[in-house]
């Protein structure tokens, strides 16, 4: 047992000041965590869950460990447990790599442990959180200003574009509540966007029943004219449409939809325009490819993950909006224990009380740290990069034999594309055939997974008539090269082409 | 500009593999960030945020920094302008110092870079994710298991908690949203309960109107009593009771409700029952504290923080429910491009479609981490240390001229209490004179601040007619000692004593 007398800490661990950080950083930097693992290491040493229940070797003890070789021991097996997301190969999520500017700014943030909620506990997180929100602001053209807030994820970002357009529509709503209402609030958004509009739309009392999927054309782009049809027949139907969610970088195909043809029927409409640009929003930092994002400046609000393309650390995300002082307006309670009028600084640099949140995390501090640190220069080179490379596997999808898009005309870095395996190769296309195909990329990622040498995303497209296809995408860290991409088809053909018919019945 | 060809990845930060983060941990080593300053360091080296605007050095430039002295001065500047949150003296909030495992586990963490929405990206955490959730569902009390899910924080948890009530009693909801109900749904809380509660009401559409606070006794605790009589009087409103908020220790007075008297009411009147114990949750784990949560496991869902009292980075923070599957049902979507039913592992590991964050951090590993490696018997000797110094503390306060306790009997380690500055005593104690009153706190905090010797929180509570007052709380690492209770006395008189009657008036 161990004893705390005096105010001198236990310390059961056997290690002295400082020693068992050293550990962390001598097992990361022996891994390269930082985005410098070599491509031919592997991306994960698979286990299947109950295995790995055991290898973990998780009881929990009274004693604790009673050794450093013991501490070191349970250290090390995490991470050799946990897949490689910084391996130039794991291209599995719309996120990946750190360097080590982005780390060593995720370290400092945990080291300091604190909130934001209040300037008097995080004083340098809520003024980096305020420059960072200035800068974006302009950038994604709002000229006027704005506002906005680091959310712990993109979905609770798009939630904070909901509850916001809500208030504005009718601010009585804080106070009595959705029930009130009496014909339904509608949110449209296009078919092709991500899930977490229909999980907000439940969580804040709207109902899944009022999203109203808009059609998205062959290349997944929702159209002002779409929408416009929406939008009547919800009237007609005695619905009360009150929000739009355009997206910056569909999840699956990439799709940038027409921001001006949607801020038209949204101006004329009355609705409240929301951009989700959590995974294309990155290009606004690129000379080159900031036209994606044309008309974004017309939106009400926008969300980005800057932990996506631009590879800052897990997470970093942020909600803006154009509209000042909404935010505060739409989700304050102004709490007597926390936001105290009669502090002695200028206590709108309080900024808690605008979030939904109480205690949060001050992200902002990660991304400052790596425009300041790396300028804004090497951001935009490696954005550019990314779709360089994306434009190359492109072409290399459509040159080689057995390879096959999905949809041509890249818009952002998401290459979407079949393998079909020699054996399939040459017959009619029935759906027995798309049938069989709907298997090859379930059992060549297994094969990928179980050799650890590259993680890559599929999935089928139902509202697209589309079977199982592979997702690739690039990120901006590791800079990803044509090798690379030449090591991705590679990979696909050597771990499919052996794929007979049989196997691809049931 | 930097150069990046051929997959080499541009670096202007003039530092070596691993030398950036070695730099990280030197500041972290020297400045003792796990909970190792010296008592006589300075707690904050406050200045106003105008002027830390200038000294940060916002801007931001194409460039980047040029030199190691740059780079080593930006991340320099970001901690020295920080609060020492770790500070033994730090007891502004109800979270503070983390020791060297907690930040070991955060730093690995961060080192991952990954999600724990499916167990193909995050199987080491996944995997911790349902160690520690199995120990706690026991811990509080739920003998047939139960489910739970890590959160960005209390507040998300207590949300979490409303979605799942709401589920419970209307599956159709999800669909139908809030507007199709006819009478609204009613929330009951005691006044004492945390603002996050109010903020989760109108997020989710049901309103502030609808949040009916119950009354507490003295001490602050809510009673079945009032429950049951603020139910009754819904009712003959027309208003439909499902939910019932009951805390295991308040924000300020650290007040335990009566979870045994509320469960019966609950059960009669058929509510969902939550208890936030956010903050006086720790008890669980000491033997000598945990009757304080008895009746908690008569309760459908909990929510936890153990980056309170248990001193685990931020943010660790859970919600528990003893309803296997109902958070799946509640929340789930079923994203095809992430939760594929054609994986070849098990895939009820794929937990993300339980949340309603997509992208989630694994804060569960750090709470693993530190249980595994000290053992659970540190931790239970650091909560109880937790416990005594408040005692302790509290019978000074009685004993010591000029303290004055708001309210006698510690539940929880909150100490709330009155310093009267000389000029205020032996005063027949008018309206006047507590306005007088109200005003020393926030001018003591005002001085110990510019000082930066001790960090404390003040408030007033105005629902039960009390003007500003400290309330200091002990968390369990740096493990609080008598005389750090002593110094807290001891500084507060120093810097109120001599405040004279004329700056009280306004
Ligand atoms: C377009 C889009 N929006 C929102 C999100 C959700 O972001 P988060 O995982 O941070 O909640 C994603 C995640 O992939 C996304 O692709
Ligand atoms: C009782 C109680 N519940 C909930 C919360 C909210 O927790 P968080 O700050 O993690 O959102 C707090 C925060 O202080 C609290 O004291």
């Amino acid at each position: 047992v161990p004893v705390i007398e005096n105010g001198v800490n236990s310390d059961t661990v056997p290690y002295s000041d400082g020693e068992l950080l050293q550990k962390v950083l001598d097992i990361v930097k022996k891994e390269k965590l930082y985005g410098k693992i070599e491509d031919d290491k592997s991306v994960v040493d698979f286990k299947h869950p109950e295995e790995l229940r055991k290898l973990l070797d998780l009881t929990m003890c009274r004693e604790g460990c009673q050794s450093r070789a013991e501490v070191d021991e349970v250290l090390e097996r995490v991470v050799r447990h946990s897949v490689r997301t910084q391996h130039p190969h794991f291209y599995n999520q719309l996120y990946g790599g750190i360097d080590e500017v982005g780390l060593a700014g995720a370290w400092i943030l945990e080291a300091l442990n604190t909130n934001q909620h209040t300037y008097e506990v995080g004083p340098a997180l809520v003024i980096t959180e305020f420059c960072v929100i200035e800068q974006m602001v302009k950038l994604f053209g709002w000229t006027d200003g704005g506002d906005g807030i680091f959310c712990p994820g993109g979905s609770i970002a798009n939630m904070y574009s909901m509850v916001l357009a809500r208030h504005k529509l009718n601010p009585a709503f804080k106070r009595t509540g959705m029930t009130a209402n009496d014909s339904p609030l509608v949110i449209f958004t296009s078919d092709q966007s991500h899930y977490s509009i229909s999980k907000g739309a439940f969580w804040l009392g709207f109902g899944l029943d009022n999203v109203v999927p808009v059609a998205s054309d062959d290349q997944g782009i929702m159209h002002g004219a779409a929408l416009r049809d929406a939008v009547r027949k919800a009237r007609e139907e005695g619905k009360k449409p009150f929000y739009v969610n355009a997206t910056a970088g569909t999840t699956v195909f990439g799709a940038y939809d027409n921001f001006n043809e949607i801020a038209d029927v949204c101006k004329e409409e009355g609705l409240w325009m929301h951009v989700d640009a959590c995974w294309g929003g990155a290009v606004v930092l690129s000379t080159k490819h900031k036209s994606l994002m044309d008309g974004s400046g017309r939106a009400d609000s926008i969300s980005w993950n800057p932990h996506k393309m631009l590879c800052a650390p897990l997470q970093c995300s942020m909600f803006l909006t154009k509209h000042r002082g909404l935010l505060h307006e739409a989700n304050c309670v102004g709490a007597t224990y926390l936001f105290q009028q009669d502090k002695f600084y200028d206590v709108s640099y309080d900024t808690g009380d605008k979030s939904i949140q109480c205690g949060r995390k001050g992200d902002a501090l990660k991304l400052w740290l790596m425009f300041k640190i790396h300028g804004m220069d090497v951001i935009e080179l490696r954005i550019n990069a990314a779709f360089e490379a994306s434009k190359y596997l492109e072409s290399e999808v459509k040159r080689r034999e057995g390879f096959e898009l999905v949809r041509e005309g890249l818009q952002c870095t998401n290459v979407c594309f079949w393998y079909i395996p020699p054996a399939l190769r040459g017959h009619t296309r029935t759906p027995q055939w798309w049938q069989m195909l709907h298997k090859v990329a379930p059992l060549i990622k297994e094969r990928l997974v179980l050799e650890g040498t590259l993680l890559i995303g599929y999935q089928p497209m139902t509202g697209k008539n589309l079977v199982n296809f592979f997702r690739m995408i690039n990120t901006s860290f590791p800079v990803p090269t044509q090798a690379h991409m030449n090591f991705v088809l590679d990979e696909i053909e050597r771990r499919g082409q052996d794929i007979e018919v049989q196997s691809l019945e049931s």
